[in-house]
């Protein structure tokens, strides 16, 4: 069986609480200190393996990444049906709240944007089998963990999910730099997926035109558009905040 | 005369148009197409010095950076008073609307926010001359060039500046988990300076002390807190769309 290798304090210290399979957990040799001690504390309450290694070690199997002298051996994430999103949010009585990323290439984009799906109270993250950043170490590095709570699910042709979640029922919303409306004016209040797309072009033609409707942020200086993760999260959280208004 | 070293193709564009005094401009040998093609006309039509250069030697000049085929030498950044802002500001017949980044050390996070702060149409960024993320040509490259049109101050003393900026009027508003209010359901419609601190740690005791108000984000799922460049840039934004609703 394939298994998925956690890097560093924050992810492994997630990856424990969520109650993911885990196989072992690698810590270096030596003292240990602050969050340290209590991750590997939180393990062995758990009855997890923990091995000792050389530092060394670490660095090898990190590949270059802040291990901060923890690294854990889990079972792949597990995806979850769009279906099953659907009827998770009616089973909590709330609006359906997805996001759709599109060829977004940047893991940093990625990982802080499921961070922020965590923090806004997103349902699902619905990610294309192509063309997009995969769920890799750094993704669940930067989202802090948060992979381990956000459900996701993997989708095969972008414009017929569109097309089926708008059959459901939900509202989709494009975030796009010649949108009709600032995002702040648009009403996010219903069932919603937001959309966004790759770093450099945006969403592709096809994809806006499935949109119900594209908001823009608006550019009050010299730049044409903000940082992807930046971007998605201000979508996130204004549908966050006009949903506590109502 | 120290000179900056600015790398790859949005981070040159945004330099050549801003006007910042260039030496010269270094491009990989060979075919330029697409965005490389224009950027070495511009710079050739401002009359720059262009040479030509191997391609291992960009790599060797980037340091590990991404430069795209191109890198420019350019006069430093010029810094701003903090009064300059005010007055800009005033100019404008607009509410100061300022961000302090306080022991912010991840360049990506700086760079993101100078991005969003052009965005939002802040007047000017203060960053403490110690313990920050310096303006490097990461944070400038992050910045998507908008390090170029973003107003910087470089303060000394933090608490010192934010208690002469509320002699001056201007509202503190530092984001905090334990803040008590929702930042959206704060007042930020005058003039305002936005805190935001560490990425681990958040704002000190003493900073907030110092602060008007402490607002925070609400977390709806797992996680306690956002990545810093999406923490910031959800309270800039939030000015900005009071301020159109006013």
């Amino acid at each position: 069986m394939s298994e998925e290798v956690i890097i560093g304090r924050n992810s492994v210290a997630e990856v424990i609480k969520s109650g993911r399979s885990i196989n072992k957990v690698l810590v270096a040799k030596g003292d240990r200190q602050g969050s340290l001690k209590q991750i590997v504390g939180q393990a062995l309450k758990k009855g997890l393996l923990v091995q000792e290694v050389d530092h060394a070690k670490l660095d090898s199997l990190a590949e270059g990444q802040n291990h901060q002298g923890i690294i854990a051996y889990a079972a792949p994430i597990q995806f979850v049906d769009v279906a099953q999103m659907l009827q998770n949010a009616a089973n909590k009585g709330e609006q359906a709240f997805l996001v759709l990323l599109d060829e977004l290439e940047d893991p940093h984009n990625v990982g802080a944007i499921i961070r922020t799906a965590d923090g806004a109270g997103c349902h699902g993250l619905l990610l294309p089998k192509r063309r997009t950043a995969p769920i890799s170490s750094t993704v669940a590095k930067i989202s802090s963990g948060a992979v381990e709570y956000v459900p996701i699910a993997q989708i095969g042709n972008v414009s017929q999910t569109i097309k089926s979640l708008k059959k459901q029922g939900v509202w989709v919303v494009g975030a796009d730099m010649d949108g009709e409306k600032n995002y702040y004016d648009a009403d996010l209040t219903g069932p919603i997926v937001v959309v966004v797309g790759n770093e450099g072009q945006g969403l592709s033609r096809l994809i806006k035109e499935n949109c119900d409707i594209l908001v823009k942020i608006p550019m009050k200086g010299h730049m044409t558009s903000l940082n992807a993760s930046v971007a998605c999260s201000l979508l996130l959280y204004e549908v966050c905040r006009q949903r506590e208004l109502k």
